[in-house]
């Protein structure tokens, strides 16, 4: 018998339904592009000029991925929220050192390009990237057959921003008695999703599409909540130069993340009895009969963002916030230490 | 019956595992820093400064992963030669449009967290950082259980680089009669992985540790060769301005890649007879009985990057390539057209 022929089409790789999906994107892609964007898709580099009128302009870069919440979008078939956390989390992780956005490159590894889903996450990258003033400039698209399932993908994004040098938040600005300010999370954000899963799907038995008891809407609706942006409320504050530090509260809890950015010798106190983790957190300890202190070092339990700043400043900085449409309020300060004390420990 | 409680150890993700890995990095990932690198791992973002004394100074960017390469990878249980791949190809990537790279990301998602395993793969990665004066200022290890094979990973990287506006390549220095000086890959670099290993391991039934018939050596050494940076031979010339445009010849080999670099209205001729495919595509070709145009379309056939000159100064670069090492040759030239024209055709 003779050997068919081989073709790349063969081995499962559509080179031309990669380019399809391509074309497709250009106009979303388009739409983010700023002054400084110096190239379209299709050149092997994104161009960026530096912004005129930064002083001492220091390029701030991160690289994240949105972790197993892509599989309550596979279950949900719904792709827009994972892009949009993507570049949300990756601006938050630059902004808690004072820069600003620039540019995001993404790349997206799949088993069969399916153009429709390429498309559906790419238009929630490109939507995040225009609210966060960031141009889409590139990124990769992969497929990777017998890598992949068919309809299963894993997604990153890489993100650089730019700030004053003057401006940059490095921890040396946070001393003792600073105030600690929390801002409020939208859910799960990127992060927990491997145990939350197990809890809603497994230890509770939900299905995607049922209502979540005690928390109210479809469980794909709650799983995927978007993970917010925290740029527009913070970086007026920042430009002013009234925060003197930001903790991005992702993957490790508040003690996981907080203690990353306060300078040798300081710990935070945190006072748990300050704010009522949402009713989702509440049922995920119970249901999945999760540690209370494992809860804290696994998901954010309600506060996205912590700031700190100075103890005089803290009214005048919770007033703006407010008048930014968030509800920020005081969970603990910092003292000489180490790390995360729980003032109800 | 109780439920047995749940924690993230349980549910497959181990913090503590990630951390200790990450401990283990940063020595390897210090040695790659340089003047303008302004921040350790462990910060939420990574710091570079734009350098100074570069005019009006323009970012270049890219994103990309090493494809089912990373499979070999897993079969030989080598993971060194993948980080080294994945940081050469963004390298090249930038290099294309004049641009010296200045830092460099990774997204590395695994099912479990080997600490050996991620330990390879980031030492390949901070290896080939070094070789290319290019700081590896911080990444992403995501544990996804559930979504990886506990023994396999995905890999992806992000680079910044910079070039001073005038040296920027952008395909508008290209013109009628310009001529094509192409520089050897190294074996297949990190395109066509899908079809090379169903023709290798399928249709020649090869073990990863067989020798390799009329290629020599093994298996795993033919297929996990280092995809070769071409920053040192070309970056004299680039600052010399003596290169027209650069193509890095990836995915959708010479036709796929080389048109765009191409402005408007001009094509490329190509002479294959000019250089003779190393034994590797010669081999796979006929073992997997893949069309003659098709393994143009899907492999380097021995030709990694291509560089278009003038044709009075073709001699001179050539000479100049010779003395960096190279053994190049001249493969074609710019006629008035689109895409690539096969002079055997």
């Amino acid at each position: 018998m003779s050997e068919p022929g081989s073709s790349y089409r063969d081995a499962g790789v559509d080179l031309d339904a990669a380019e399809r999906a391509k074309d497709r994107l250009k106009g979303l892609v388009a739409s983010t592009r700023d002054e400084n964007t110096l190239s379209n898709l299709g050149l092997f580099g994104g161009l960026y000029k530096v912004p005129a009128g930064v002083d001492q302009p220091v390029l701030v870069s991160s690289a994240d991925g949105v972790g197993t919440k892509l599989k309550v979008a596979f279950m949900a078939g719904q792709h827009e929220s994972v892009g949009q956390c993507l570049v949300n989390h990756c601006v938050n992780d630059i902004l808690v050192q004072g820069a600003r956005p620039m540019f995001f490159l993404d790349y997206l590894a799949t088993g069969t390009m399916d153009e429709t889903v390429v498309t559906e996450v790419v238009a929630g990258v490109a939507k995040a990237c225009g609210e966060n003033g960031c141009a889409l400039l590139g990124g990769e698209t992969a497929q990777m057959p017998d890598f992949y399932a068919a309809d299963e993908y894993d997604l990153a994004g890489f993100i650089v921003g730019v700030v004053p040098r003057a401006q940059l938040l490095d921890g040396s600005a946070i001393g003792e008695g600073d105030v600690l300010i929390g801002l409020h999370s939208s859910g799960l954000h990127t992060n927990g999703y491997t145990l939350a899963r197990r809890v809603v799907f497994d230890h509770m038995g939900l299905g995607i599409n049922d209502e979540f008891p005690e928390v109210g809407g479809r469980v794909a609706d709650v799983l995927l909540e978007v993970h917010r942006s925290y740029l527009k409320p913070l970086m007026p504050l920042l430009e002013a130069g009234r925060i003197h530090g930001l903790a991005h509260i992702t993957g490790g809890g508040i003690p996981g993340n907080l203690p990353r950015v306060l300078p040798e010798g300081l710990g935070a106190r945190v006072d748990r009895s300050s704010w009522r983790p949402p009713a989702l957190f509440r049922v995920l300890e119970r249901a999945g009969g999760v540690d209370h202190d494992e809860m804290y070092r696994v998901f954010n339990m309600g506060v996205g963002m912590i700031a700190v700043v100075a103890a005089d400043a803290a009214a005048e900085v919770m007033a703006q916030l407010e008048a930014a449409g968030e509800r920020p309020w005081i969970l603990g300060s910092i003292e000489p230490g180490a790390g995360v004390v729980w003032d109800d420990a």
